[in-house]
């Protein structure tokens, strides 16, 4: 492949990663802005972040996966 | 705040949240598209995000950046 | 400060934190060892590291966190 | 497996991981005051952490590494 070529193929590929990385810093933005809204409204972002991460799971997975969680903290007598 | 309406409110963030979370997923699933359409092309993944690393940092920055880096190689004898 | 001695300063300091990022990929493959092991013997090893985590928290505010996980669960119709 | 045993067994492991995982916050530490001091100094601790990396990868390897670098930069005008 011609010297050339190569290079506008090479920037090509650059300028479209950087597209999409620079439309990612918009989005972690527009989180951000929201955890900060719903944080003024006072509610705990944290616990709000581990409803998003337990939603994400398929319930059953979720159901097995907190009957497991529970037999060992019962085994290590952790309350929870 | 009487229950329901933080309910509403609550559910709100969550949904708003997870709409950027899951077009954040997409961008990255772009983003891994590009790189891997630039692999195939015969290009290196890991010297474009290098690349795509040093444009974004500012050119003067980026020369007092290397002048430094410089002076630390050679000190220790780090051929670079 | 004389080259030399900013050189010989230089290296000490990288030497040193050369050491302590040995040791410490050490001490992670001591971990992955410990949970290759518990895997191995039929434990599920994202429960154990959730059980760390949980008992890394101080108990009162563990329960506190968990009334409030509670709360928000139950607003959003999340089973858990 | 007999519930006690198992139970016992958890607990063994859940422990190791704690002590490894407690033992690896002390080195990070540790590192912070290399870096600290190092600061304290006069030196750059980004570019005593970009020196490392740099430690890390075999010679011929960051060569290679290196002239790729550079013909990328060139081919998109990258000054560097």
């Amino acid at each position: 492949m011609p010297m050339n070529v190569a290079a506008d193929q090479l920037r090509q590929y650059v300028e479209r990663a950087e597209r999409l990385i620079e439309e990612r810093k918009g989005l972690n933005d527009d989180l951000k802005d929201v955890f900060a809204e719903a944080k003024s409204q006072g509610f705990d972002v944290p616990t709000i972040k581990w409803v998003i991460r337990e939603r994400a799971v398929e319930r059953q997975k979720r159901e097995e996966q907190n009957a497991l969680r529970e037999t060992y903290a019962v085994q290590l007598g952790l309350a929870f």
